[in-house]
């Protein structure tokens, strides 16, 4: 029992209480009838997303005025904050819509730019993984890590869908399946959870929104993994959207080679 | 309180009993380090399977040693009897060695060939679904019911993967998705349980086996839905694997329609 003030175990305590709330909000509409809106991308998006991300960002407002906020619904407040919050209220909107409970709550804590603090929750399952570089990586409060695996023939490689990719990136994740030979589809965030857990070695996505890998980056960090876009550069607010996360090093660097191969 | 003495009700009795005994198998493998084995067809078995299949083929031989036996992992017992209980201890084994909780165990009852029972128990979710003409479409003990959405357009597609279809198949699901317009991908026996509690509006898949889609039929026509092969027929142990299931008649008759519509 220290009685030392450590200002970011305050910052991880919050973003649990954070998780907590938008649990609340988020299982009041799960599996219940919803209206559907279509954005112009055709992403489904509910009043469980919108309602989610105003009752955390009025919780972020209250407790720290003077940080940043994404989000996914209501974009940016507060730019040039040294701390930004970044939110997913309902990461895997058609999961949520198809009463499926792998959608998740991405919660992450920007410092000068930097993902330092993620919260995966996935709020149907009663399942939340945070992670830091501070405190390390967490699942339901208890220890975790990635699998460490190290060979690409074998191992187990997600992806939420094959239609996020087009042109020369389906040409290099086809490429990848052929040198994997075992793979399955859907997850959204679970699937980087569950790399952070061990139970999956590779994640391959394209496509995906600051919102969507922020929360991302310090679990799997934390965990062991490694998670960088398909280059290998760190993630952040510019990034693109290409995400690979690997249980290890070694993985991580054949399948950049695999992914970007020239013909 | 009945005294009478009801047959079917013990049938059913004794299939929640076999998924009983089946959830204690498979929960001592989820998320545990096992051996991946890897049939001609790619597909991951596990011990799990194997062990849960003998632990339900011995509690039918016991109670019911004149009945037949179908499974996964073992193949056929007492052919030609007039009930048989077809099998599949873990459906969704890539969601199972990926640690993903969407994998199910499927038991069934066929009279004459004909499914009268079915289970889909979801061992990591603690869901069941049990359905039967006699005695209708159970979530969890309470009664559960299809969408009945009729419209094509905007109605919720899920499949597995894309890549169970190939050739004039692909043409014919890709043909549907473009009439839907919302779809996710992932699920395996989960997608059917979530269109009979009216989470889902279609599902539509190929390359199933008699043991994949026997358990599906009751729970899904029980609930009020529709589900056949692509042509329309009733699914038995000589259908050919391509499974359609809907929400409506109507929504069936416009997706055969579109899944089968010569250019």
């Amino acid at each position: 029992m220290s009685s030392s003030f450590d200002p970011f175990q305050e910052l991880v305590s919050f973003a649990n209480q954070l998780a907590d709330v938008s649990r609340v909000v988020v299982a009041r509409y799960f599996r219940q009838d919803f209206s559907i809106d279509a954005k112009g991308d055709e992403t489904p998006v509910t009043v469980a997303d919108r309602e989610t991300e105003r009752a955390l960002r009025s919780l972020i407002g209250q407790r720290f005025p003077d940080h940043g906020i994404y989000g996914e619904e209501f974009g940016e407040e507060n730019a040039g904050s040294r701390f930004t919050w970044v939110l997913d209220p309902i990461d895997g909107t058609r999961s949520f819509i198809t009463g499926t409970p792998t959608f998740g709550t991405l919660i992450s804590l920007l410092e000068d730019g930097v993902p330092v603090l993620g919260v995966i929750d996935m709020p149907a399952m009663d399942e939340r993984w945070v992670g830091s570089k501070e405190e390390g990586a967490f699942m339901n409060g208890v220890g975790c890590a990635v699998s460490r695996c190290e060979q690409i023939a074998g191992c187990r490689l997600v992806s939420t869908s094959p239609d996020m990719f087009s042109g020369i990136q389906l040409t290099g994740f086809k490429r990848l399946l052929g040198k994997t030979s075992f793979y399955r589809y859907g997850g959204d965030c679970y699937n980087y959870a569950l790399l952070a857990s061990g139970h999956v070695d590779l994640v391959v996505e394209s496509d995906l929104q600051p919102y969507d890998f922020c929360a991302l980056v310090p679990v799997v960090e934390a965990a062991g993994g490694v998670i960088s876009d398909w280059q290998g550069q760190p993630l952040n607010m510019q990034s693109k959207g290409d995400v690979l996360a690997s249980s290890s090093q070694a993985l991580h660097q054949q399948a950049i080679r695999v992914l970007n191969q020239k013909l």
